[in-house]
């Protein structure tokens, strides 16, 4: 079982939309919160203050895939169990499971590779995982 | 060759997070939004105004996939291209690709069901796509 | 010393903008969530669950004034103050103070009108505070 | 009568909350990028861009005032016309007139500091305004 981290957000009444029910977009914005989360609860700096990686922006979306199943409105409490399912090279993918009570209400796999930004273009770029990263969240 | 919309979107500093690019939830958001245009450039009425249609709350998702190929940053101005790639029955699959000139940003696919509110009880519920609809959209 | 209610609120990465701090309309949907949670804390149904007041939409806002003393980033977490600053006919006035520990971070008056939606015309009116929120809000 | 900018916006399904209306933050939300739109309307670059202004990073937000007369819905379209009400040393004052049609739908005055951030300690930092900012947007 890998490494999980739950992470609890209260909907608010601005989540919602005219039918009444979370607008979808936010469950990537509460997904990229959990990402981040998960890290953290590994005992990992955030992404900006990782002085063992210097220039470090975090890890940027390469491809999100989410599958809704129940809906949620405001004055709700969901959860999000998040663990990385995979690590590549440059790259890994990270599970998230929401949930409401027992319900599932959706699922989604985020793929991202870790960046930093060159000091002198400005540009990110991807690299290796370092093992201590790794290491961290198993 | 399938009815596709154009839709022109102004990336705002606001949209783009501390790496200086595009949040990308917010292309979830935009993408929901090209969904929309794109059935009123069919020359439908917005769903919930969709007197043929009563109780129309209009097509919740179901799945979202999308693939993220370059960044966007503020100031720059994008557009999506959206067409519908498949009808089932209750249900239809949208695609976006989204574009900053010459260069692809990301491209995704949304499996939508048609959805009505039942008056009675307030809860949605799944219909038939009506042919009125196909009709325009093809 | 008017009853007040505590929020906490954790800030993440995509609440911040290319400067690195929080956008600001973000403190905007903050405080509106904290002032739902204000009602709930109480010991008040949310708005759309308030049978007492049918047809009940909630408080739309009628006003916002809001000064920033000092930024915010991802990683950290805030609290909002909440409390009732003044009470009229049909009105009341909402103050949020958002704080970091010691530190004030902003803080902000919301005017709202409590509204319900005429069931026939579909159209919002503001109409006269009950005693019953009142009481609870004291 | 001073230089004014128009800025145009699609209101979208996702920006309205459950009582069918615009959730009130995105206006704050809109009436930044109006306040980057007017400065580009004056030939300036983004402010990231102002290669004359070295560091720059914008101007954040001291205050904002906002006063909401109608509502607006999804599938309308609305207007900002902004305008500099008054230049101090470091700060300036922006007002915003949001309008739909002929329909005042909310105005918003916001107070802003022009900041560069300082590429030895990462803090934000106001600086007079200089000159050329002014001549251009007069």
């Amino acid at each position: 079982m890998p490494r999980t981290s739950v992470y609890e957000i209260d909907v608010h009444f601005g989540d919602c939309d005219p039918a009444g029910i979370v607008f979808f977009p936010n469950f990537s914005r509460w997904m990229d919160a959990a990402s981040h989360h998960f890290f953290w609860s590994c005992g990992l700096p955030p992404w900006h203050a990782m002085t063992d990686l210097p220039h470090s922006v975090g890890a940027p979306m390469l491809e999100i895939h989410t599958r809704f199943v129940k809906s949620v409105t405001y004055g709700e409490t969901i959860a999000i169990h998040t663990h990385i399912g995979e690590w590549r090279n440059k790259v890994f993918i990270q599970h998230h499971r929401v949930v409401r009570g027992d319900d599932l209400i959706c699922e989604g796999q985020e793929t991202r590779a870790l960046c930093v930004k060159d000091p002198e273009t400005g540009r990110l770029k991807a690299i290796p995982i370092p093992e201590f990263i790794r290491a961290a969240c198993s």
